[in-house]
């Protein structure tokens, strides 16, 4: 067993992060690792950028789709996909997740949005996506949805994509060990293997 | 052991193709497959998707030279990052390449090309990249370069690069299992898998 954190920078906008969100409790419990979950603006870096991972490409949004299928099978997760694709409103989920890290509920919202948005088809960051998973978390709407709209929920989320762009960070999800990066859900081991050995060793 | 065939579509300006490149000849002993080696010319899809994966993308470009760095250190190839990048004619080590797939020395010229690609800084394609990785495996560089400027060679790659375009290639490598498409050397045991099971499984 590990001691130590790896933080998990992650937007609620991105597909591939279904793949971690559901499966981050396991994977601590099995390693003896902790995670950090970090919600950022993931969008404002990739304007910045002038980047756009998928939504112009059809080829590689097919693929994309194709391979979370074969991924989420092998998790053992379900999907329905295609799911809508990109998101209007991943800053209201983004900013939601934020006021959940800071009140305590907040990995339990993320999963509960990710599940509406990959299985039932119900984007993240729009209705019925935020207030049903607020219910679903035994939360109730209204109160929440007014703290995610304070600047303060607003400054915290600018705070954290900040602190995401200084460490270099460009894509979702992202696990950070110290300054070294791990990009993608498929380098969830990478950075395991790296908190436990510094290296990256196979598995 | 699975009795079966993965083709290997690569690009000669593909940095991640290395780990794949290097591995390849032992993961076909160790796992019974076998690999067919496709050079394709990846830079004309790429600009038709007016996409550029890296190159005026900084921290997407140092990002991939430390994930290459930590990978080639798992598989216990040796490195000299950052090699040369974008490489100027990527065109003429896929039509060497090309060439050396119908007489037989393709793979041996690939592995060549990288190595001192991605371990002395030459990058592919020009010289003296081109004439010394034909050396090192005993071909001898006027006449493979007389034939990789035929429109015979010509027509061959673009040939594949259709036939990539055709199957949804987008990036390299890709490692394609009858029409299943499974991208970037992180995916060859994903393409094992679905070869041996028709799924992807854990390893």
């Amino acid at each position: 067993m590990a001691e130590g954190q790896i933080d998990f920078w992650f937007t609620m906008g991105s597909t591939y992060s279904y793949l971690s969100v559901m499966r981050l409790a396991d994977v601590e419990s099995f390693h003896g690792v902790r995670f950090r979950w970090r919600p950022f603006h993931l969008l404002l870096i990739l304007q910045e950028m002038n980047h756009v991972p998928f939504a112009d490409k059809p080829m590689k949004t097919r693929y994309m789709w194709r391979d979370i299928e074969r991924r989420a099978a092998m998790y053992g997760l379900p999907v329905k996909l295609p799911a809508p694709y990109p998101v209007k409103q991943s800053v209201t989920a983004n900013l939601v997740a934020i006021v959940g890290m800071r009140e305590g509920w907040g990995a339990d919202f993320v999963r509960a949005a990710y599940r509406r948005w990959m299985q039932n088809g119900e984007e993240t960051g729009s209705e019925p996506n935020v207030s049903s998973s607020l219910r679903d978390i035994g939360q109730e709407p209204g109160r929440i949805i007014a703290l995610a709209n304070t600047s303060a929920a607003n400054d915290a989320l600018l705070s954290e994509t900040d602190a995401a762009r200084h460490l270099g960070i460009f894509g979702s999800p992202t696990f950070a060990v110290g300054q070294e990066l791990f990009w993608g859900d498929d380098r969830l081991g990478d950075a395991i293997s790296w908190l436990k050995y510094g290296a990256v060793r196979r598995t």
